[in-house]
Parts: structure tokens; C-alpha cells; sequence
């Protein structure tokens, strides 16, 4: 692996397992722990290029099954790669399709070499295998990808562990598929809620020697406690040295609890996708502007915040514009979702540094319910 | 009227009809000729109240029929009139909203003292009179306001005559009814294709002596040399001396030889509805971006363009957002059109300044097709 991609881990809170760090890459240096706004469709939702970098983004996800289909990875190579035709000259991160082809497509038969499925977008048939997944993403030319695997139901023991094996041979696959040198191929441990199968994946893909790792197969459909439990099994197996990436997660208070427990990277559509039902995330939760009681709040969307859309606009402004439809609804309440997120990482990020990670933590997860028996949120069909 | 609408004349163009001049209001100065984007709900589609700033506008129009309907113009005024209220620190206009109750609404009825209509939204009935119209404008809190009018069909010559008479009872009654003095409000010279009713019009509301006009009843149906006639018949008879307002007119043609025929203000939703239909503006016409030609094309919207779509962007990435139906198609499309027209409207100004207004608008109208047949674009439901 190249020296570009080295990792800097800065601090290791003494009480907790929360970690800072620099991950630097060919498109510069992320900052973690790191939460990834999504851009399924080689664009954040509502949001420019430019508003990414002001509002502090520094790593941002988009999804390789949707480019892949549309407008397809060989467009976007011809183009130069995802960078300049998406116009972001920060990192991005590419997912290996696996877990849209499983979530998104109509009908998909898996086999050990890969799984055929139709498209959803005209039902077109297609094959992904760990071979092409890896092609499609040096097509596409993100700074980090992923080795393409399987994501099971958490809690079904015998598919687990049959697709565990599938899933390892796929790493391995993957990494020697592998041609360009400037990016990032993270393994991605699976093993659902089960202590020995996880822990088999860590050992059989630190093995392979990743220059990252990511925690697959969470966030859909395990009890939060679960999720927990997982991540504090990880903490100790995964290698230090490398960047550990939770797919698929960005309640505030999942990512406060992930990092707790030594997670480092994080995506999730819920900034993004919440802003366009309407919704506001505040401490504690969220506010719905379709809510007849904000028509005439003259407040903002949340009183501490810095966001453009908090310094200049109400609660009735953005009430109007949800009622009505507008585009600048999305605009503003994704603005301030991702604000609100961005904002929660780098003042968690401070708090490791200044070693006052538990007692940030304790702070804002106050606001939130104990997390014995809630799911973590799904968000995982932001375009469709 | 207090001097913060005073409206200075700074040049005249001797071969042509075209001024340049400076419209003073409380909200800041308007650089004439000004172009006025469209924010029928309060909101500018796609642009927050920056992005409009950073694009040089001037001035934007608000619709009072829309924002009568919802979220109400009490509501508005409560929040502290539509400048707080949307954002927007700069100029404001408000047409009376009796044209959308005539374009918009299920069913009315009009008679010598207003108008009953149904809401468009919920079939609700509400009735517009003069006094109704300028208490809705004066809750709103525009800096410019409109007379409470009727747009009758152009050409349609004994209802265009029956309906002036009304016209002008609700101009002198709108005018009446006015008790803020931070507002100017605006007479709306009606009479459709007819040289003696337009005539006729101009002088009866000269005679009340508002600090601007309106040309109303243009851009609805009569073809684009009707609508140059109606303009050179008002140059000479309105007074030099008060802006002149072309309501609805927003294509790049129409606003050079508005300009060209004396016209000061100009609004239209063209730029920001044909962006939504995935349109660009370029010099002679516009280009789809739905057309598959553009799939492959690396090129800019407009390669001599400035805005930060052109400086970004290429063809074949705002396609695929068109295609994929993306927020950012609506927001880099809008931002581009507003541009052009924007850009437009700055370089005649300056070309009038320089005493070279008619060689700018040879050269710029050479890309169009010659007038004589084309019907002026009728881009009247924003927001339906």
C-alpha cells in the first residue's frame, strides 16, 4: 500500500475506545472519526460541491450499483473519474454494490461466484462478482472502495455462517483484482450478531492485510444493544493501525456509541434523506416541519446552530417551503441535517483530543433514550 | 412619494429607445434595465436568497395570489413581511394577483368591484377587490406593488374595452386604498393589441400620476410583433421621467427589445421553469439536456460562461442528473439560466451607458430567429 494512504492515529481515549485520527488519500487528508454524507448518484442530495466543503465534509460515499447503471462506470471513466465529474476534489468512498443488489433490485440469484439480478431502474438483467465490482470501481475512481461481499439477515446463524465463507473467498477475490494503486480496498467483516463468526471474519481478513477494514451487516434490523455489542467485540480484534468504517450508520447517537467503541468511519442517507420528509435533526431527536404547531414559529430550526439555514431562516419559513414543495426546503433542512452531524464529529474528534471523550459522549447521549431495545435506523433506499 | 423611490434616468440612447438608469427603494438601489427572477411561493426555485445575491440580482418578484393562499399573508406579516420572512434583504415586487386568479384558479367571477374565485390549492372561495389586493400587498410588504387589474384577451376588442373601464376604476381605487407610504405602487396600462385603448390607458393613468407603470396584458396570446407594437406606442406616451414594468416577459429576445422599446423592468419564471425542464439557456435559443447528444459531451452548459454551473460542470453530469431526476440538475440548471439572463440584462445596461445599445442588441439578436410570427413565451404556473 502506498504511503498515501498511511493512517494517523493521534489519540486512543484512555476510558473508551473512541480513537482520532488522520486517513490521508490521494484527494488529501480526512479527519476521523468521520461521518460520509451519501451522494447515491454521484451527488449529495440538495447540496453543491461547494456547500459540501463550507459545511466541512471531507469524505463523501456514492453508491456503485446506481453509477453502474446509470450513468454507467465506463461514462464516468471516460470523464475522467468520479472527482471531476461530480466536481468534488475531496475523498470519496465507493461501496462494492453488493448491498444494493441485495436491498434494491427486483430478483437476484446469489451462487458462490456472484449474484445475477435485474435492474431497478427497466429490469435489465446484470452479473456482479467480486471481479467486476472491483473493475467498475476503478471505473468509477473513488479513493477508498470496498471488497465486494454479501450482506445476510443478522440473526439467521446457518446463512450467516454459510455466507461468511462466500463472502471471505469474495475478499480475497477482490483484493486480487485489484490494479490501480491509488486507492483503498477495505476489507468488510460479516458474521451477523454472532461473537465466533465475527471474530472469524476479523482474524481470516486481517489476514489479507486491508489497509482498512469495514463492519458490514449492521443497521439492518438488530436491536441497537446488538450493534453495540458487535462493535465492542471488534474493538479488540481489528488492527489498530488501520481505519475501521461502520457501513450504513449516521443516527447522531449511533455514531456517538460507534466511536465509544472504536469506529472511525461513518455513512448514512439520514441526513439527507429525513430533510426531504421534512424532518430536522435536533438534539434528542428530530423536529417535522409538516408539524401544524412550527406554522408560526418564528425560531429556527435549532437555536445554537451555526448553519445557514438555523442563521437565516424560521421554523414557519421552512414549514412554507416543505407545505408548498420546495426545492429550497430540501436545500436548507439538508444543510443543516449534515451541519448538524459534521458539526457533532469534529466536536467529538476535539474531545478525544483533549482526552474528554466519555464526558462529551455522556453530555449529548443524555438527549437520547437508552438504546436497550430501538433498531438503528435503515436508510438505505435514498434514491428510489 | 418620499425620495427613497426616486428613479434616476442616467442615459437615454439617442437611436434607440433604451435607458439605463437607477430605481431607488428602501430595500436598495435596482440598476436599470433589471431583469426580476420569480419566487411564487417566496422562494426563488432552486436559489437560496446568496446564491440570487452572488448571481446579481437586483430585485425578485413574489406572487400575492400564491402567498395569500399559503401560508397566508397575515402569517407573513407576522413574521415581519416577506424580506424577513424569506430572507431576501434586497428589493421586492408583488403583482396584485389578479392575473393568477384569472390564470390559475378553478372558476371566478368577475364583476364591477372584484373578483370570486376558487383556491386552486383547496377549492376554497376567496374574493379579490382593489382594497382586498393592496391590504394583501401592504401585509406582504414588497417595495413594489401592483394595481388590482384585469388581463383581459389581447386581441378580443369590445371585452379589452369593457374590461379598461374596470382596469382603471381598480387602478384609481388600488391607489386609494394605499396607506404605507415605504411601497411604490405601480398603474397597469391595459387595451390588448388596440393603439387607442393603449393610449387611452396610458394617459388615464398618467393623470394619477403612480410612480411607475406596469405594460400588462403582454405575453398571453398576441405574437411577438404585437407585442413590439404595443411597446412602441407606449414609449412616447408614458412619462420619461417613472419606470416602465413589462410584466411576464423574461425570454432573452423579449427582454433585449423590451429594452430596446424602452422597458425598464422585466419578470418571468422562464429561466427557473425551463431548468426544472431541463433546459439551459445558450446565445439563439436553449439546449435540452434530456437529449441523449449530451450523454458523452465534457463541454460546459455555455463555454464563454462565468456562472458556477459552466466554471464546474460538464454536459454529460448535469444530463445524468436530469436523467436521474437530482436536486442538483434544478439547482446548477436555474443557477446557469438566471446567469445568462442576468449577465444579459448587466452587459446591455452597460452597452446603453456606453452609448452602444443598438450595436449589443444587433449582435445579440442576430442568434435569433426574426419576430414577426413567434408568439412571446407564456410561462404563467410556476408553481403548478
Amino acid at each position: 500500500m502506498p504511503l498515501m494512504f498511511e493512517f494517523e492515529l493521534l489519540a486512543t481515549d484512555a476510558g473508551t475506545g473512541a480513537r482520532a485520527g488522520i486517513f490521508h488519500t490521494p484527494h488529501g487528508p480526512i479527519p476521523t472519526p468521520v461521518f460520509a454524507p451519501v451522494g447515491t448518484q454521484a451527488t449529495v442530495k440538495a447540496l453543491r460541491p461547494r456547500d459540501l466543503h463550507e459545511l466541512g465534509a471531507t469524505l463523501i460515499l456514492s453508491n456503485t450499483y446506481h453509477l453502474y447503471l446509470r450513468p454507467g462506470d465506463d461514462l464516468v471513466a471516460e470523464m475522467g473519474g468520479l472527482h471531476p465529474f461530480m466536481g468534488w476534489d475531496g475523498p470519496i468512498l465507493t461501496d462494492s454494490g453488493g448491498f444494493q443488489v441485495f436491498s434494491l433490485s427486483d430478483t437476484r440469484a446469489v451462487d458462490d461466484d456472484g449474484v445475477t439480478f435485474k435492474s431497478h431502474l427497466d429490469g435489465s438483467r446484470h452479473r456482479f462478482t467480486a471481479e467486476r465490482s472491483i473493475a467498475i470501481q476503478e471505473n468509477l475512481g473513488a479513493d477508498i472502495i470496498m471488497a465486494f461481499d454479501e450482506c445476510p439477515p443478522p440473526t439467521d446463524r446457518a446463512y450467516v455462517a454459510q455466507s461468511l465463507r462466500r463472502t471471505h473467498a469474495w475478499a480475497a477475490r477482490s483484493l486480487a483484482a485489484q490494479t490501480r494503486r491509488d486507492q483503498a480496498l477495505f476489507g468488510i467483516v460479516q458474521g451477523g450478531v454472532f461473537r465466533d463468526l465475527r471474530e472469524e471474519s476479523a482474524a481470516y481478513l486481517t489476514a489479507l492485510n486491508f489497509p482498512g477494514y469495514a463492519i458490514g451487516g449492521l443497521a439492518v434490523g438488530e436491536t441497537k444493544a446488538q450493534m453495540h455489542q458487535v462493535l465492542e467485540w471488534m474493538n479488540p480484534v481489528l488492527p489498530a493501525a488501520k481505519p475501521r468504517y461502520l457501513m450504513g450508520v449516521g443516527a447522531p447517537e449511533d455514531l456517538v456509541n460507534g466511536v465509544l467503541r472504536g469506529v472511525d468511519i461513518f455513512d448514512c442517507v439520514l441526513p439527507t434523506r429525513i430533510a426531504r420528509n421534512g424532518a430536522a435533526l435536533v438534539p434528542g431527536g428530530r423536529i417535522n416541519l409538516r408539524n401544524a404547531q412550527y406554522s408560526r414559529d418564528p425560531a429556527p430550526l435549532l437555536a445554537e446552530c451555526a448553519c445557514y439555514a438555523c442563521a437565516h431562516f424560521s421554523r414557519a419559513y421552512i414549514r412554507h417551503l416543505v407545505q408548498a414543495n420546495e426545492i429550497l426546503a430540501h436545500i436548507l433542512l439538508t444543510t443543516h441535517n449534515v451541519h448538524f452531524l459534521l458539526n457533532l464529529m469534529g466536536n467529538l474528534r476535539q474531545a478525544i483530543l483533549d482526552g474528554a471523550a466519555a464526558d462529551f459522549a455522556a453530555t449529548f447521549l443524555a438527549h437520547y433514550p437508552a438504546p436497550e431495545q430501538a433498531a438503528p435506523e435503515q436508510a438505505t433506499k435514498e434514491s428510489l
